[in-house]
């Protein structure tokens, strides 16, 4: 009947992009969480990582939830912050209805889709809790927001609808198998940058950057989403980085 | 902001076709019901019709689990039969998985909903109960059937997933609330750009960043074109440019 879905080490070894990640930020009933998980599976998804899940992990209420996807469920990862989440991806894409004063690129699923498909590089896509959905926060790690073009008048997508939309729009790709994008290096992993912006901040901490105290968090933000938007490779991340240890240590002034 | 969906009369009234009904065959939970609805709204699809649901109708299950759709709960018409139910539609689809020795032609939804908005007159699209899915019988009344592209060893999507995915790929055709158009600014002037690339490689020779003297040409390449790449706007450029004076001279360390 159909083709069968590539496991993620063969697909690797073609060249081609491995399956996103889905990860749930601070997600609140276990109940959903294993609804994402049935989800994911429809579509061939399998990596799940949770952020904080507010009832703790395992959660009882889950399994049942799964109905039958207990892969995902068992495979599930938690970690305290969404850096650590996806500290060894090179793209991060944040699930979002339209936030005001964010300034990175929207897509629609079908073209987060062909993203994740034509670049190098593993993805996550982040999808907030159930009630508040993704933080600014949450928003600043990720370069892209994806968002489900909705009715206007009656937005009610819940946490499973979500990801189903998104996989299932993956999913459409893996067939196509399409030959691997040029030999670009993928954005370096999450932790590196990460790296790049800690020590750029402790730099500029200690240089009296930051000032007034009650625009600090906006400044940060607007530095992250600065050196976010590049997708710089890890050779590219190494150089800033001696860039700034040059500009903190200098050999001769 | 967005346009709004234009009404049913509106878009026969412009030769549009009109959008299609949802027809639930022996539903059996109200609660499905309900999140048929919710579903259904989500992409603007308000025309729902109940062919012999297992509890009757009204369902008081149906209005929680609708979450505010309630205006396509209230329109839910009820039938004897899928015929009755079909009986003023130009074109029946019917959801399922399997064929089951019927020879007709088997569409993805992404194919359904361009036949949809393709085709002059009104098209059903019919979904089985929750448990077993479409009969045969059922099957028979439709012109064309429609199955999910799904994970061959794991198929699980229920009644109101499978709603929400044709819902999907018919909304796309219409013009429903794209995600904004991307008001990103575009990227700062070139002169700007060397101003930046200016002020850091003073900076860097000023610390001695540049050693040896045989690879301070392709070191500076590697720079310019790492800061290229971002496609930064005048705004980010400033920043950047204040990020480097700071550094330059610290206002405390």
């Amino acid at each position: 009947m159909t083709t069968d879905i590539p496991r993620q080490d063969e697909r690797a070894a073609n060249g081609i992009a491995p399956p996103p990640v889905i990860v749930l930020v601070r997600p609140q009933l276990g109940e959903n969480i294993g609804k994402a998980a049935r989800a994911m599976l429809n579509f061939g998804l399998t990596e799940m990582r949770l952020v904080t899940p507010r009832d703790g992990w395992p959660n009882p209420q889950a399994g049942p939830a799964a109905s039958g996807a207990d892969i995902v469920l068992e495979g599930a990862r938690v970690f305290d912050s969404v850096a650590e989440a996806t500290a060894d991806c090179a793209h991060v894409y944040a699930t979002t209805v339209r936030k005001r004063g964010v300034t990175k690129p929207v897509m629609t699923p079908e073209e987060a889709a062909r993203g994740i498909h034509g670049e190098p590089g593993r993805s996550a896509i982040l999808f907030g809790p159930e009630r508040s959905g993704l933080e600014t926060d949450d928003v600043a790690v990720a370069r892209t927001i994806v968002t489900v073009p909705i009715n206007p008048e009656f937005g009610s997508l819940n946490l499973a609808q979500a990801v189903i939309l998104v996989a299932y729009e993956w999913s459409k790709g893996i067939a196509l198998a399409s030959p691997p994008a040029v030999d670009l290096d993928p954005p370096a992993p999450q932790v590196e940058l990460e790296g790049l912006i800690g020590h750029l901040d402790r730099l500029l901490a200690e240089s009296g950057y930051y000032f007034p105290p009650d625009r600090v968090p906006a400044t940060r933000r607007t530095l992250r989403s600065l050196l976010t938007k590049p997708a710089w490779n890890a050779q590219e991340v190494r150089t800033l980085r001696g860039v700034l240890s040059t500009l903190e240590k200098p050999r001769s002034r």
